[in-house]
């Protein structure tokens, strides 16, 4: 089993150095992933360029973390969930959506994204388990801009209309509270209007995480 | 707006050969993907990759499809939804799982798979949202494999335990159903039981799609 606890102390400087180097870079292995469903050249080009990616991935694992990202701090206690499979600024799974917190931590969250191949279910369409999953991220995060931030108890998703692909618009908001317990809502948004409604139930650890920070994570 | 399907007319001996081509050329693009959240190689290093995969991008890129992949029919109606989300042979983001169904159509599906980084939410723990990713498709299948496919309509998540990354197991069954509705239930299983189960309504469209045929996905 993996552990992805990995706390440091790198400053707001180094972060942001860190960010200006993984971001682009991880923008090309989005772009890669995207290319690798669609591309139709022939079948010596794709041996090539496997042994290529072969060696490239070896050059990567030099060196590297043992196990996850997990999600680390710096010095002023800023938040980096770097390895997220939805907002992971390194990770090429991660779309990633951007998502902003209303300034007065009212619990309004919104993002707005493009998915491309890579998030297909049904022809042309995004898979109902992508839409899920984006929701799952939006109403946690609605949670912890209330800094109400909690695990995901429950999730329930109606599927309204099929979300095409391309250009969409993710909303979410706290619905109700009471002691730990959180009642987000939200929805996903397509050209056509709400495709899916998403309410989930999350739950605050008894002692408060660090990542009950009421800032967005970087 | 992507349109993604294109009919094939391929022979059931060319899938073959197109799997043996992609299934392993795509496993790299899943280890690249690890290896670019892990990886600690120095900022010169990141850059040189960064240059190298840009050419490879614009290699892959020369003949392309113009949208997404969608589901293909071999001349033998054998399905491949291979730019699928969470079983696209051809999809990186894909983990990919192999589902098994149950060769009597009675709904039980089944897979065996293990999530690296790459699916994390909490540090060292699945995303919450790529395990009802995983649960959508799981029960899909096996409205699928009831000879019941349809397009999900409602899902339920009910989160019992943290979902440690590592090997995991799902299964979904059909629960019920009536008239068009297809009621599916599954879960994921982790090294110490169940964490999260789900319930799902599916509902079969008016006109037979050319998916509703009650063999597995290639």
């Amino acid at each position: 089993m993996m552990n992805g606890f990995h706390p440091e102390d790198i400053s707001d400087e180094e972060l942001d150095r860190q960010r200006d180097l993984y971001g682009p870079f991880t923008d090309v292995l989005r772009d890669l992933v995207d290319a690798g469903i669609r591309t139709e050249v022939g079948e010596a080009e794709i041996h090539g360029v496997q042994v290529e990616l072969e060696a490239i991935v070896a050059r990567l694992r030099e060196r590297q973390i043992p196990g996850a990202y997990g999600v680390r701090y710096t010095s002023s206690r800023r938040s980096r969930a770097w390895g997220n499979s939805v907002v992971g600024v390194r990770n090429a799974i991660a779309p990633p959506l951007r998502v902003h917190w209303h300034p007065d931590a009212t619990g309004e969250v919104w993002a707005d994204f493009e998915l491309g191949a890579a998030y297909e279910g049904p022809p042309g369409l995004v898979h109902g388990g992508i839409c899920s999953l984006l929701l799952d991220q939006l109403l946690g995060e609605s949670a912890g801009c209330a800094q109400r931030a909690g695990m995901t108890a429950t999730l329930t998703l109606t599927y309204r209309a099929p979300t095409p692909l391309g250009p969409l618009r993710g909303e979410a908001w706290v619905d109700r509270h009471e002691d730990r317990k959180t009642w987000c809502r939200g929805h996903l948004i397509g050209p056509e209007g709400v495709t899916v409604e998403a309410e989930g139930l999350f739950i605050q650890p008894r002692t408060p995480r660090g990542s009950d920070t009421p800032a967005p994570p970087d």
